[in-house]
């Protein structure tokens, strides 16, 4: 029983399942392996590093499933040479999140590459389709990384009416499970982006301890702030913060953001030392509400299958609860 | 094609949409028009006005449909005998809401009356279950009024699981059409309860121009903080804090919380004077996220009735893309 919705339809892909560029841990592998489990995969641009970037889509030259490369707008104006190096890699789709994509949007189009374009409200929404986005992503505040205030059952329906059926839009943030997915299709959405769930899987690059945190933490152990992109240095327009697990770092500066400025320099170095030795009680797990669902790590296709199992079994289900 | 859930089987109503109570705006003409239209409406104790709980529960003596009465835990705690009036009313149910419903369960529950409690994380969800709740009312903080931090797509599988199946769960908060009852569906609940959506309803006693504000605002006006009950001089307990409409009160306000504090007389004062007037740039319109789906001010049937038909049409039209 199959999900097919227009999201699947327009990427060619089996089920409304995307997993999101994270960074630089969500790898060829990651990638690869979400793909071949007939959901769609999406390599993490990032930042832009292209030796990382031409070594990971040097991976993907065999994988025959469609695949995407996820860039954040605002770094890759910084890089725009970085586009022709994933546009080479031949993805299906590039995704663009945080800023305005219309710099890059005809050469995506050009190529023949459909354009994603994650949102956190409506103007964005509406800046990307102008540019001529394919797909949107509607992004809540419950989303691990980067993501602004709006709450997922907030703007999801939002986008959706604003999109007017003209691109199909999937939902992101806070999302693990196929309850997700099925309540993310009945506010409208055709399809889901994860992050956080895939992160802890087996074939994402990020760190065993990292994955193990998100394991063991539960609901309402997440918190959307300033406080890491701070700590590492890296600063980011509004209205973008970054959502990360509540560590030792984040309880000590939570509401003293001022004071972290006032010491930057200490608190600069103690970070990255921290994360140099994989020290997790000062660098952060970039992981958002959705930990509360997640207690594995399977392996990536396992997700897919899980999730596309349960949903499939609710949207069926539900037919008994709607009587005649 | 009634939706038929343990939340409809429990109440022994048509549809699983209960009312909020709303303070003194949800009065017996809102509460028995929802009750009517087969949903359940929920009378507002509030911070407990004897006069007024005699006055609308005077009005509910003819109504046969079932209904409910609501009070804020910690207020009625306080005036515990508003208790024995809201029970000789005959409600179905006594909702209780911010704080340990435990002092007051034995009596609801020796009177026959099912125990509804709204908790926003799993320590009261336990504590509500220990007490013998019936319900539980999982409320996220897209919420209108008072509530926490947690969002709905996070608190309401978190709660569905702690409950286990002993008793049905509604989701509360951001929800203002059949959309959001049937994704609340998807995630374990087995109803939802609306209070924003109601506000902007013909029975409810809620000022006009309030209800124009609700209808006038888009998804992103609200706000979660505690200037409006800072300004009014009503101190609530942590982790509580409360969702209004912002207006130049707070955007005035927003992050100089301290200096409203240093300045609570002249404040307290204009707020008051603002209250009396009307002045909704000043006092709080009362809501939440829901807003953005709001345009408009019907009857409360009405509503209840849109809501369900769209819910019935989004729940059966799902068979169509499940598809064999
Ligand atoms: C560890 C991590 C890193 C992320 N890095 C990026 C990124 O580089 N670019 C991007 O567009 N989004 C990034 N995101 C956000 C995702 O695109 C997505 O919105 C989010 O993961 C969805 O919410 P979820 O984590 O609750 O599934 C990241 C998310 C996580 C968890
Ligand atoms: C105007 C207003 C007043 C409220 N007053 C109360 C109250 O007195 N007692 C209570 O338990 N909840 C109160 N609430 C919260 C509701 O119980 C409920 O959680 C909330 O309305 C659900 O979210 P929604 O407004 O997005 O539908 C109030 C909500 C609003 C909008």
């Amino acid at each position: 029983m199959p999900i097919f919705t227009p999201l699947t339809d327009r990427l060619g892909i089996q089920h409304p399942i995307l997993s999101a560029p994270m960074d630089v841990i969500a790898g060829a592998r990651l990638t690869a392996a979400v793909s071949a489990a007939g959901g769609f995969g999406i390599l993490g641009g990032g930042y832009g590093d292209r030796a990382w970037l031409e070594q990971e889509t040097a991976k993907l030259a065999d994988v025959s499933d469609p695949f995407g490369i996820g860039f954040i707008t605002w770094s890759l104006a910084k890089q725009p040479q970085l586009l022709d190096i994933a546009l080479e890699a031949g993805p299906r789709a590039i995704m663009l999140s945080f800023g305005d994509p219309k710099p890059f949007a005809p050469r995506i189009k050009a190529s023949g590459t459909l354009l994603i374009c994650q949102v956190q409200d409506e103007a964005m929404a509406r800046q990307a389709l102008d540019a001529g986005a394919d797909i949107l992503i509607a992004q809540g505040t419950e989303a691990g990384g980067h993501g602004a205030s709006r709450t997922i059952i907030d703007i999801v329906p939002a986008i959706v009416d604003l999109a007017a059926g003209r691109v199909p839009v999937a939902a992101a943030g806070g999302i693990g499970d196929g309850r997700g997915l099925a309540a993310m299709m009945m506010l409208g959405a055709s399809g889901v982006l994860l992050g956080t769930r895939f992160y802890a899987s087996v074939e994402c690059d990020g760190a065993e301890e990292a994955k193990q945190r998100i394991c063991a933490a539960s609901s309402g152990n997440s918190v959307r702030g300033i406080i890491f992109d701070l700590s590492r240095n890296n600063v980011w327009p509004a209205p973008f913060t970054g959502r990360c697990l509540i560590n030792d770092h984040a309880r000590r500066w939570m509401g003293r953001e001022v004071e972290l400025m006032q010491n930057i320099k200490a608190v600069a170095a103690e970070y990255a030392a921290a994360k140099a030795a994989g020290n997790f009680d000062i660098a952060a797990v970039i992981a958002g509400e959705a930990v509360g669902l997640i207690r594995d790590i399977p392996p990536a296709g396992e997700i897919v299958d899980r999730i596309v199992t349960e949903a499939e079994q609710i949207l069926g289900g539900r037919r008994n609860s709607v009587a005649a």
